[in-house]
């Protein structure tokens, strides 16, 4: 005997989730089971919403229902400010500690020999070109402390040199091998006004 | 600068399943922004299906898309025997365990003096009709050893046993205050085996 299908699929789907394992997204679904006019279908209809809607901005990467996103568009934010993040958690971290008054830039990963991840996997041309466009005076490079965001860290350096802008890291205080979107607020902030 | 609201809304709907909390629910967000017609259509396709064919077993109350459910209309399992669970997550473990070949009967709850949960709020009377209508031989009470479990078996004992059915309780062997569905195959199948 085995459960009928719909749940069984619902059940493997949700536990795909990061966070999620097998057992929650039983529970989890057993939960929505009990109302699912008023749990599973608002959560389908999110789902579609959003799938719909969110697009990655053309200019820094970050997610939202339009391009260039809000932060891009909002003309009060410190436009010569560019922050560089390996990805939009990142970016949703800095601006939940309310951390970063300019603009972000989205390198959608780290280089990773292991990985075989290089330069051109990652949003580094575009960050150069943005760069090289005019306008920014400093770019903060808010990559994470471990091995794989060093190396990133000096390969950006090394290729905005030329550039003749501000290239600045955040302070340590970021823990080693801390991701950016688990630390609290306080320390995040803290971190980016001690940048050098 | 506030995230966008299709984005917003998702993660406080997936924040409120069980085992999700805020951030595993942006991360889970994020992730399936990355590919959302692969990761969140056929989750939003796969919760309207579940919400629209899923309903309660009108025998039983186990959750299936036909009602009888297939564990009430397989003709295979032993239908003198019904096995009584506080809810459909029991029901499910007991199932991937293979502990019960008979019928079950789903309460949807324990008596609670706190919690205010009376016979009534319970499916208790519907067990009992089901009783009484005949063919049944033996009813195993698996409720969990809780103080609220105890009570409802000792209150649902009371009830069967003018209409001189078998009653029988899960053996010692599942752990005081622990819940069905936590427990390993074997531990059930064992406590099923060993009732009393
Ligand atoms: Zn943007
Ligand atoms: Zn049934």
């Amino acid at each position: 005997m085995k459960n009928s299908d719909p749940i069984e699929d619902l059940i493997a789907l949700l536990s795909r989730l990061p966070g999620l394992g097998r057992r929650s997204a039983r529970r989890a679904v057993l939960r929505m089971l009990s109302d699912p006019s008023r749990q599973m279908l608002p959560l389908a209809d999110a789902l579609r919403a959003a799938a719909e809607a969110v697009r990655p901005c053309e200019v820094c990467g970050n997610l939202d229902t339009f391009s260039p996103c809000r932060i891009c568009s909002d003309s009060s934010r410190e436009r010569g400010l560019v922050c560089v993040v390996e990805g939009v958690a990142d970016l949703w971290a800095l601006e939940r500690a309310q951390a970063h008054r300019g603009l972000y830039h989205v390198l959608g990963g780290t280089l990773s020999a292991l990985g075989g991840v290089g330069p051109e996997d990652l949003s580094i041309q575009p960050l150069l070109a943005r760069v090289a466009e005019g306008g920014v005076e400093e770019v903060i490079l808010a990559l994470p402390a471990t091995v794989d965001g060093a190396t990133t860290t000096h390969y950006v350096m090394d290729r905005l040199a030329p550039l003749g802008v501000t290239v600045t890291r955040l302070a340590q205080g970021v823990p080693i091998g801390g991701a950016l979107d688990v630390l609290d607020d306080g320390t995040l902030a803290a971190a980016l006004r001690a940048r050098r």
